[in-house]
């Protein structure tokens, strides 16, 4: 038997603990300040015992899914009574300032990052479902066991995820402020006009959609941005330039070079349409 | 019996059509340059006759609807032997442009903008339930009559429309130029990125919905651009300040400010998401 807790039950950790269920050989744990999210957990029948403070129940665990911010993460890895030997895991969004921030390596540490979310938080809105068909990132270093690297990966594919991507801490940070970071950065900026407050007899699907994770937790991305600063200003950077090139060519009625400007950013995107369905293609057969 | 022409039978004309079938009293007429379209919506019964060239038969027509560009759509007002007295409208994403080529005053014409759309082209991909709940933008001017607004609003309902807003043409412009021009013009700019290659084990759903109408036709949007530019380099502007601003606090670490700021966005997000649902619960009743 395997005793797997997962710390913080909000949305993500809630969801994960739901997917969990049934996972062979393993009794699953919650660690949660909140006492009425430990008992709808409880009541849910999500976890088998609960603990409002982590650091009452984590000795005993083979594996710790850390689902809080990242100060929260490094907090724990750095002082709580982790059990030697033990796979500890996170799902935190950055991973550099986790990784050069990590002082105790008596236990192993492997960095997680489920690429899922929802516009809405909370133990409440934790569903089982959350991780079906999404990726999943995994910063594993010189130090990760191949054992602990594999059963990871067992827990990963369990809650449903369709593809596992290994890689450094580093280049995760770059990847991630562009996927998720700078769209987050944007939907908010577009949010960031008045013409917002009449546009809803003017708007279809591209303000619907471009604007879709404007709606997000203040605290969570503040967090996230500072801790990524360095690679999603670049982003911001590369975004602003290629903002500035379309202008340019709009402002100068340039047809053929907006035409050819759409053309080049279109194609783009329908080849990385193309890659991803036919990855999906292949994970189906 | 009116007499219905849709001239373009592409992606919104052929919708148009299919979704004007059994339309009380009416005729439905199609022209297409491109033959094969024609014999596909006359094999469909999506018209009952159509024509390569609309000069050919739009003489007899009481009321002719325009899926074509808006140079197109100028050159057919101005210049194509339409009946006097006939209800004349089209679909283009700009109407100052329009309004202000305009010579043939001869017969009445209402402008108008469907809020619908799809990442794809052509008769092949036209569908009836296109305009299902859609909103629907309607110019209409000093010369135009009381039973052409009321027809055309019959049109509009009968299509699956949920929303008509009656505006001129400088505001539609401005607020076209948010809702959906800079919408394309940012998803595109984020296409313009190397990272978009190998995105795809990195990314989940924010790329996905920022990118969604980056896979779009260059030469219409180019000609929406330019034909809008005033207002589209307004609304660029507006959003390059917007990005700076949140640039600014990131670079700074500036946690507070970050936070306050994507609060802002988050709120005016939620409040628009709120106006749109009391607009859908209040049709519903």
């Amino acid at each position: 038997m395997i005793n797997i807790l997962i710390v913080g039950l909000g949305l993500i950790g809630g969801s994960y603990a739901k997917a969990l269920k049934g996972f062979p050989d393993a009794v699953i744990y919650g660690a949660d300040r909140n006492s009425e999210t430990l008992q709808s957990a409880l009541a849910d029948g999500v976890i088998f015992r609960g603990a409002e403070n982590a650091d009452d129940i984590i000795e005993n665990m083979d594996v710790v899914i850390l689902c809080v911010t990242p100060d929260s993460a490094i907090d724990i890895i750095n002082n709580s009574p982790i059990k030697k030997g033990a796979l500890v895991t996170d799902v935190c969004g950055v991973k550099q300032y986790i990784a050069d921030r990590i002082v105790n390596r008596d236990f192993d540490y492997i960095g997680g990052h489920p690429m899922a979310g929802k516009e809405c938080d909370g133990y409440i809105n934790s569903d089982a479902g959350l991780f079906l068909n999404a990726n999943y990132i995994v910063v594993a270093d010189e130090n990760s066991t191949k054992e602990h690297i594999e059963l990871l990966n067992r827990i990963i594919m369990y809650i449903g995820c369709k593809r596992i991507t290994e890689t450094d801490a580093a280049n995760h940070d770059v990847m991630i402020a562009y996927t998720s970071q700078l769209m987050h950065v944007v939907a908010a900026a577009l949010c960031d006009n008045e013409c917002l407050d009449s546009a809803e007899a003017y708007s279809a699907g591209s303000l619907r959609d471009c604007t879709r994770v404007a709606k997000l937790n203040p605290d969570m991305w503040a967090e996230l941005f500072i801790e990524n600063r360095k690679e999603l200003s670049a982003q911001i950077d590369i975004f602003t330039s290629s903002l500035k090139r379309i202008d340019s060519l709009i402002k100068a009625s340039d047809r053929e070079g907006i035409r050819e400007y759409l053309k080049n950013t279109s194609d783009r995107k329908k080849r990385y349409l193309a890659e991803k369905e036919a990855f999906e293609g292949k994970s189906k057969q």
